[in-house]
């Protein structure tokens, strides 16, 4: 998926959601523990009850590679689904990959060409070459951790080196002459709503990946605030708030209601910079 | 596997070889490829050859999922053929995982309890409580990325902070707070040889898993000279050198007389620290 055709579908949505599939087995309804593939199947239900809502799916590697093949195969046939049938969804990958050159580009063949998704996390500590393999063809993303959402992110990612400029910076600065705003995204934490201006500063017209709204406690006001640009670039993500707002039967209902709430948040921030443009 | 296992082990061996089992279809040798699982058959037979030098074993998961869910089947397969028929080897997840909390706890249970792999490699830049979760039984090993062997480390693990203490540095720092010697190790690559001594100023005790001995170019006789502790404490990892040495049906043989090459170099450079001990 191309920026444009991502910046044309949150202007058509007025939404700017990702909806974060977390799938955990001991954590979706019982109802479907009884299907053939419980995982698969709760994903297509929150799918097709979410998707009028946002503008794309992240589903987290971590829960479905702890279901083992099982769970890899239920990986799959929700990327299958989603291009099939919602091919106006971006698909990204939540692996948060990231090896020396020859093994990021394995990485790469699995997320892009076996499975192909439109996007894959990638943590930058390893440096250029450890990056760059993951970009390829046009329409498909890299997404640089920058600033996470988690406490830990105070352990290395504020540090100030001796010109002051902390780590996330250097990292958002550095990688900018690896790739271009159209095939480069950050993830940049919600929780840290006022460095969305230093952020900005590096980064002024990146999309930024935004989690930690939601069960977090991020508040989309505030990134929009100081995030926010004039092709919006921003997209945020909220995985539990969403698909565990209910444990019922009426889960997908219940998690429609939850993202299209969110969906009116977004279409009000959205007013401010797309009405103003009209004018 | 705990500390002391893994000294017994290097002890009796007389070697601190690891072999990278980085399985490439596209790379292991053709007669194998009519074999029904030949990434599976590719590695019994590598490690039945190799087994009597070496006291690790580091599956790098890049390769296994780039075959999607029949790498995966072939990964767990050889975990399991390790666990049953060579107890004694370390058998090491190159995976690079590292996510907030609640992720790197799906990750660890994943790794250590369905696989039940002794230790995995994890990327620091997430903090703290990105590592944490992976600290889990005795004889669990987290590896914590320090300083990579690849071009792009330099990229930010050598950024000096105010203080002039250099992000390896750091990382390995403040880890030693969440983890101890007896369950965390750091990979630190062999081409940078005389940067050892700084990490042994910061990391005395620690094991350090040493890639790039090979193929990557490092030299092992540096690296013993700057890293090797009274307990040995390095573990070096060798995998295209070993795997790849040769393409026709001797292949196996022939990984065996580079593991045994390489083992009677580690042997000499043992007797540097015990046989003085020993006097």
């Amino acid at each position: 998926m191309t920026r444009q055709e991502l910046i044309d579908n949150i202007r058509r949505k007025r939404s700017f959601l990702c909806v974060g599939l977390d799938t955990d087995l001991r954590k979706v309804p019982q109802c479907i523990l009884g299907e053939e593939d419980p995982i698969f199947a709760f994903n297509k239900a929150i799918i097709d009850a979410t998707a009028p809502y946002c503008v794309a799916y992240k589903p987290n590697l971590a829960f479905y590679e702890a279901e083992g093949v099982k769970g890899l195969a239920a990986f799959e046939k929700t990327v299958q689904y989603l291009k099939e049938r919602y091919p106006d969804q971006m698909i990204i990958a939540d692996a948060k990959r990231g090896d020396i050159g020859n093994t990021s580009q394995m990485y790469a063949r699995t997320f892009f060409e076996t499975y192909g998704v439109d996007a894959l996390t990638v943590a930058p500590y390893m440096g250029e070459d450890s990056v760059t393999p993951f970009l390829g063809k046009e329409g498909q993303w890299v997404i640089v951790l920058a600033l996470t959402s988690n406490k830990g992110s105070l352990d290395f990612q504020l540090t100030e080196d001796k010109e002051g400029e902390r780590l996330f910076e250097k990292v958002i600065r550095k990688s900018q002459q690896w790739g271009t705003p159209e095939n480069m995204m950050y993830v940049v934490g919600a929780t840290r709503g006022e460095l969305f201006t230093d952020i900005r500063r590096v980064a002024p017209e990146s999309f930024l990946l935004v989690p930690g709204v939601g069960a977090q406690g991020g508040s989309l006001e505030e990134v929009c605030r100081y995030g926010m640009t004039a092709d919006c670039g921003l997209i945020v993500n909220s995985s539990r708030a969403i698909i565990y707002a209910d444990s019922s039967e009426r889960y997908a209902e219940v998690a429609a209601e939850k993202a299209r709430e969110v969906q009116q948040q977004m279409n009000e921030q959205l007013n401010t910079i797309w009405n103003s443009q009209q004018k």
